[in-house]
């Protein structure tokens, strides 16, 4: 059960009002990897969670946080949506910098939620159950986690750029710093991870099963010509794991046969020429 | 410019049908971590790329091997269907047998693609552009890759068990070695690019502007009560990059004000009662 | 089966071309409470109504006027459109008038419909049938076509403001009235059915299995902080229908205990460490 | 800001495992009207709230439950799923009764999630920001809460009968009786929020532009054939703001002109032949 | 504007209940082919068309008779679902007989629409207004015709096989008979189009500008392995338009460069190691 | 299996940078008829394929050469995106002319891709696997082939007025002739399958099926008022196989009944008044 306290987890006050950067700012939390995506993969993570309480409480945690992350950013958005107006598209016909402001904006901020914050991305895309992941292998979605953090971050410090407001600026200070820290706690619960188990997802597919295939788990492809990529990591040594060592394969050979399906059931009506199929 | 070779990269030869099986199959082509997300993650990423030529080769490489899985699943899921007929569904009325197979196959296998694999994941949902990432941050886009690759071979190990044809679990073994191999690559290759540019991502967003949020960037905010997220190494000792020490914050308590918007002009149409509105 | 007469219901005529405001009319032809949706709404529940034939027929009646609506609203999106030309776009380098109309303009109504209305809302988005509602019974449904009214009459409100285009608001004056009427519909409709069979939907869940349950029937649970929300009609007072008195609950206590999930099979490779599992 | 408290809401217990049972509940989870679309814009509407502070404080009230709400759901279809196993489908080809079972339950539930509840439909829809309603103006978005409890309400009484398993019906009465208060709530709020503004929403439109329109207003256009919608209560009498009478129009007659759009630019390609134009 | 006649176009009278056969028509009612996808499309190029009223005119009767379309599909999966119940899936732990008829249906069916027919397809992903086309130009969407009444007809000729129904099965004949009609309607069309404007859509880019890649509009190039292809009629001969000769590059050589795209601004931050960067 | 050559198939290179013009071109990337549609197009028809090893062939060769093509739009649109950056929001607020730029181009090119090409449409829509189609009837696909690259060219052919680039100009120029290339390719292979086959998709649904729908298989039904439509060669004369005469029904009149569903069981709670119930 949750329960909300009425303050924002930081203070969100804008200098004025920019209804193109509430547009650009949409990204961050209704997108691909906005807060909504966060909040609902942490809070599926924690209700899902069968193992070890302490990745079960710390999950339940931050997914709580992150319920106020997006609380946070509708505030700012509201902000920079405050005193934008219907009538400004009408005087768009007139006015050049006017109608340079509403091409910006989202026109659903006016028309659909009435200067309020949207669960969309900023091109107004809705956001979509398919961004997050809950998969129970505490390994693989903790790579998620950080993976999901370092876009992200990545995403509010390109937004950093895009305004010289300070109060704005200020709440992505501590944006960028509380993304930070969870790419810290991802990355320290992924190392406790791996060496309980491993670093290969996951850990439990029995060895044996895949003997027959041990050589493909250790070659790197070449199918895009030129050889630069035999210069990396991935090309030369040990695998991270030290179970084998890296083969660069200069000219793959396909080692499977030309596929030749047979010709369906009449009542499929392919309308194939049955004399002329191949054999 | 790419070019393609009429063999298979494995060898793909079933036992015999197995509609249902291809149904589920679907996931791993079609769904959200199916060989069409990481081919075109790959490719995108690849087409992107503006870093260095190794990396861009090898994005190149691994995103033309993963089109010839694509290829590669569209034919194992062909092959289970053979033999599946539109006329099952007239006899699922007489025999449960028959029902149960029908009911538990894609209808869209008979119906739209005359017994070929579809684009879509294991419930029919169509492949979707938002599933793949492609930032130009060389370490948050190999990140993604990692999680992709734990996400993909977990789906594959859960997806062995539900067959004993051994025709299909010998290609799934081809699957599961070249889904490790990729971890592996992405693990080197993420080691490399953290050594260069340190492991926060990104790591070029200049330091002296987060200053004032340096707390928030090592504090655990417990904000589910109980403290058995405290034992975690996410909660004591230094942050990964020894740049300071993690703080378990048991009681958290938030640092900004409550939100408390003003009243939108009347063409927004809130039907608000001014004069009852919050100070 | 349906016919179709030339003239449109109302008359529709623009005093010049407004591209940017074509493409913000678009969020009322195919957005979540455009005209696609009360149109489709309307007919779904029409054709699946089981119920009295004065309710089917009415629905037949006012989901066939819908179709005349997108009628309309296509139109008058045309109008709108008409003059727009792919060159602007190669003009908008050289002017920020121009450009600022081509960033305001939906690309697809060059590109894709060549100055025809579009199937989507004013961010591009294409309508969905999960935007309907049609689940055959009848208070709830009339419910959703009340809301339906009231949230598609405020969006065609705000436009209104959005144009000083005579020939424009004229078409929208209609529409407000009809938007009027149609609320004026639900909501006698909506009393009706209320008076048959009470105000609860479903009327027909049997009270006795809700028996145990009386006390949650009625009891505000105050989850955010401060008593604000102690105020309302929903805290004190009868129930609407008079089965029981509202209940303010100022400190909430949950009545279920903490989820405790089993490891599950090995098969589903979770690689939790069972030992450390909690009890 | 939100906090996060072990215990569920209420108990949920179930009696046994049942895994299609628990992919029909995912429709009132995360489908058009279960409790993530709730919880959302429950959020969205208190975060975005403008007006008296004892309707936004109601709002995060009622927001926070569902948060609970969603993982009580959570809670429930992993109890169900508890136990099932990817080799089933392995044992499908030689069991009906195992065919049956695999193919009624959703294959995400084992290949994607590991046994845990998925933010998806009854189908494996993934959830979407575009099922929510948030626009500023309370009447019409009280109406949006009442409609999403009715058909919520209704979903979960078709979903009582589907289960004899007495710990699901039991966490279904809870629910039911909650979903009964949210009516009377919203109810309240609605009967409150009308006294003050009128039934029209929204009330602020100016009426003198809506002047020349006022016939359409209260005009029923029979477009079906049939009178049988003659007999309802809006065809005749007065309209339930006592603004007007209703009229019945048993044979509409179209107001405006057939559209006759021009010829566009050549660069638009339509290739028509410019002499054949209707004028 | 539209009006609505009771009666079906054609009679719809099943012989008995088929809740699995109803899941699999909603492809043909809500899919990509479905009829709603006519309907719409047909509408939409006749709403915008800007071209001769023949054609404007033809587009509207056949546009208006696919939503009777609509109509009579979903009638006929009512008619397939009468008497399906709750009540089934309780019953389906203990028969296999009633689990394998339960996982066969769609269980939005008793759900969401309560025995009534959805915009969705077979596997209830929901209807999409990305499926519909209507560009402007003539010859364009006619082919667009053609290609949706295909597959529309190929499915239901599929769907055909899934019954022994004969009253389902008549309603099928009359489909199959339209859609062939309707295959005949828009080849009629198309070869009218192209004896005016030729057979390249479309007519009027001005083949002047296209003069230096004249060779590329008649090359087939050969970047699959093999030269089965070189068989075909789109190898060799003239073109269809009689205006060049095909050529079959059996060697095919890229002409362009290896792109190098440069490293952007450090406010994008790629955190690029810019030293390294090719040139 | 495939593999990459460095070298683009055509020459790509633009003279100056045009943000707005990217987002422009998105549309034939990843929208409905983009280079993305048309590869996985032709890839899924290719991979599915069972008829005559010419066609597989032919397939491959096509679906191959457009993965260049999407190869060859990312580096047209990274190209018109160099030198853009974040810091360009933060002065629209400034200058008009800034603001109009802003407001012109898509957010996530500098949010989300760092200046890269995405799988998404000129609005921001993700690419999605239902624009693609693949039945296994080679007429049906062909037709989709053949429409698929009519609507692509028509889009080339409109984006080309969009600039005076030389160099974004002489790529489409390549675009276009391949595309009338394709066209080409696609006529002449339906004109050798309508030979072998008829030109009814499918030609192999028994006719003595459809026999007693035989009229409506040369019927045009005239549901618009007005006769404009009886002029057209649908109207008048043979079908196009010489099968039969076409007759145009000026009144059509409908077949069927209308229909009367009956009240579902108590469980489904559509609260229907039974004695009221029509009969």
């Amino acid at each position: 059960m949750f329960r909300h306290q009425k303050e924002l987890q930081f203070e969100v006050k804008v200098e004025g009002p920019d209804p193109m950067l509430a547009r650009q700012i949409q990204e961050v939390l209704g997108g691909q990897f906005g807060e909504m995506t966060v909040m609902m993969q942490y809070l599926f993570q924690g209700f899902n969670c069968r193992g070890e309480e302490k990745y079960k409480d710390m999950l339940m945690d931050i997914g709580t946080e992150e319920i106020g992350h997006v609380e946070m950013l509708c505030s700012l958005i509201s902000q920079l949506l405050d005193g934008a107006s219907p009538e400004d598209q009408a005087e768009a016909a007139k006015d050049p910098a006017t109608a340079a402001i509403m091409g910006g904006i989202n026109p659903q901020h006016l028309l659909v939620s009435g200067l309020g914050a949207m669960p969309t991305n900023s091109n107004g895309v809705p956001w979509n159950g398919a961004y997050i992941v809950a998969s129970g292998n505490l390994l693989a979605d903790m790579r998620s986690n950080l993976h999901a953090e370092s876009q992200g971050r990545l995403q509010v410090a390109r937004l950093y750029h895009m305004t010289k407001d300070e109060g704005v600026r200020k709440t992505f200070r501590k944006m960028l710093a509380r993304d930070r820290y969870h790419q810290y706690q991802w990355l320290a619960a992924i190392e406790e991870l791996e060496e309980k188990k491993g670093i290969v997802v996951p850990a439990s597919f029995p060895p044996e099963a895949e003997q027959e295939a041990q050589p493909e788990a250790y070659e790197f492809w070449s199918l895009s010509e030129g050889d630069a990529s035999s210069k990396g990591p991935w090309a030369t040594g040990s695998a991270p794991d030290g179970s084998g060592e890296f083969v660069y394969i200069a000219e793959p050979v396909p080692k499977g046969h030309a596929p030749n399906p047979p010709v369906p059931a009449t009542e499929l009506h392919h309308d194939l020429d049955e004399k002329k199929i191949q054999k």
